[in-house]
């Protein structure tokens, strides 16, 4: 009997990234797992519609995931809420839709996956950034509050897990995603916007790096991007 | 008829830090009021007892006290809910709890006033940060991504409300309070902890500052602290 | 015979910001000194036409300075050396000039009066930065290189002499600072730009600062100006 | 006739790093070239022992390798020149050599390789940085001063470059490199020291990154490593 190929789960798992994401893992043998609110078309591997901030939810589907396949080699959260608004035409739901998707899926998420991982020998737990997980401009204090929140979240799970055997990393994509639903929103060039494949391929390399070697930060931008 | 005096809002008056700001706007003139859980003795100015989290109980505050003596000049932000646990003995409760406490507590705070205080003529709204605000450190997963919200929030609120001369300021307080209650908390010796008052003189330089030279953000530590 | 007059010492005491900090150190009753390349007119206190990276001329200065005054109790680094140009068009010579300039006479002012300071018991140290501090903009290479640096080595001073009593400070000036020479160079309406004197305030509260609150970074910039 | 192999440019091409991004270069079909003060035994492909602050040397050597292969499409500055030492104990020509060897070794490499390599049609160029390159310890001040320094000075050439084609990436190493000088040096188990053929890889794949998704900054840090 052959050993279940490794499981690897992405939270977000959109059209855009969260694909590419599964796409990578998939090719690279992994078993690919997305959750998130909405099923894509066309998604890769399994899909599980849930929501990801509810660990009543989550918490049942992860466990019987590891029960089939182990505890997950990689696991990338990816989930986002944009809002932009002027500060006082964001409203406190607003606020707190924007934590519950972005934080409280992250806390959810790591509490699942975190421990197994840990007695499974190790793996990696990515994070997805952005441009607002450094500065909060006018118009983004959900959306920045949020971004900040996870940055934070994500040093404390590092510090905490990577003596165990996880590599925990933080990327700050700090440039527009090129989707279908990104074309429609921004007059931007799309040769401009970054490729999802491309950031797929940033995140398999991380979770490549050997643990003499492991990056917890890095940014990702567009060679035309001004920063 | 006297001009009233100008109100000084504190919203997290507590024991220590809270206490020391009021007094120190009381010293210069001004008509302290403290906001907060639960009334500290001996409290300065006046004082109200509310969940800072909640809107409907917070507004119609803010709403009588404009009335009675018109926007704030000073605003501090100074709520603090410090949960120290392990990643997996951190519950969902606790990183709300603390989210409410420190994140949706400034956005109740400053939906309240900043529009007055824009329309008043201006004035000062200082948040207080701490180590956590920089640094998510192991066990501090909660406190530490209510912090990071909490600066990327006041950089969004500087942005959006400098331009309408409303100096927004955040403030790194890297060190242990000297208060009652940190000296039985912790064993390190008091002349190595930051005296309230100290901290309170430095957030009334703040509002001191002229519009052509605001400080947006500063640390404050003991000389004995390392860093 | 009275005591003398503690000494207040501003190394790059030119028009504008140096002879600001002379003034307001004057006026607390302190002995102002300026040392600099080119003596401005009107200079507040006694001033040295030194180059402040030469050590066989300045150490003599301030050692004679200190027999008289004993060791200072404010000393502000303040020398500054802008080259604007693209990469290409920037010379070694311009890299070595703005280094030596900016880098090489702090080493040198901070070895001649530190330890003096440590044995006098104690003072205030400030160095001013700028937004080429955290930024290194295009055709910047060689100011954002020599301002990121002295950020470097004014955070290693910090951390060697706070515990000897010495408060070590740096200042991030986000803004022009209104002088004769920039409303000349820069279109920019001298209303949103920082005055001088307002600049020194912030350094002279910095001075004031009690043991339990030091301050090692803020940034001062226009009510106007982005950031 | 063949194409000639595309060139690979490391200056501060010592035993360790130096040593393993050549062969990593070497192995992906590129010419490997190395730079530097001291040859190194075995050293892979060609070296030129040249003093990399001296642009009367290095600039010959660098047009002649261009005649040959046309110009690199990777290059890496490697160099450091470590000094641990008190303030006092540090002497001028300590910062000097460090600022020499690190900046303005920089400085000349760039000025030799940055515009032909626009010509060329773009390529990756990356520079090392280290943990004192975020934080100016004591005892580091020299070194500290100079990896900020340097950290500015990329950001500056990122911003200049990038729009045309060239990737300019600084790599936080955060940790000890295993080189038989390390073990030397520090009581460190080696299992705990980043592994040189590790961190080559890292920039290799920097280099590899296409034009949507470049990354700027990342660290490097052994899985045992406190941060």
């Amino acid at each position: 009997m052959n050993d279940p190929k490794p499981l690897a789960l992405v939270a977000g798992a959109g059209a855009g990234l969260g694909q590419s994401l599964l796409t990578r893992f998939q090719s690279a043998g992994m078993e690919p797992v997305g959750l998130g609110r909405t099923r894509p078309e066309g998604t890769v591997g399994t899909f599980h519609q849930v929501d990801l901030s509810d660990p009543d939810s989550v918490s049942p589907i992860i466990a019987k995931l590891i029960a089939i396949h182990g505890p997950p080699k990689i696991v990338v959260h990816n989930t986002a809420e944009l809002v932009i608004a002027p500060f006082t035409g964001t409203t406190l739901e607003d606020y707190q839709r924007t934590w519950a998707s972005m934080v409280q899926s992250l806390v959810v998420l790591g509490q699942s996956v975190l421990q197994p991982m840990v007695r499974g020998g190790g793996g990696t737990f990515i994070v997805s950034g952005a441009t607002a997980s450094l500065r909060g401009g006018a118009r983004f204090s959900a959306f920045a509050s949020a971004k900040f929140a996870l940055r934070g979240l994500t040093q404390s799970l590092a510090r905490e897990y990577q003596p165990y055997g996880i590599h925990v990393a933080h990327v700050i994509l700090d440039g527009i995603i090129d989707t279908p639903r990104s074309r429609e929103l921004h007059s931007l060039d799309p040769s401009k916007m970054m490729k999802p494949d491309a950031i797929a391929e940033a995140y398999w390399q991380l979770a490549q790096q050997p643990a003499s070697t492991w990056t917890h930060e890095l940014d990702l931008r567009p060679a035309t991007e001004g920063f």
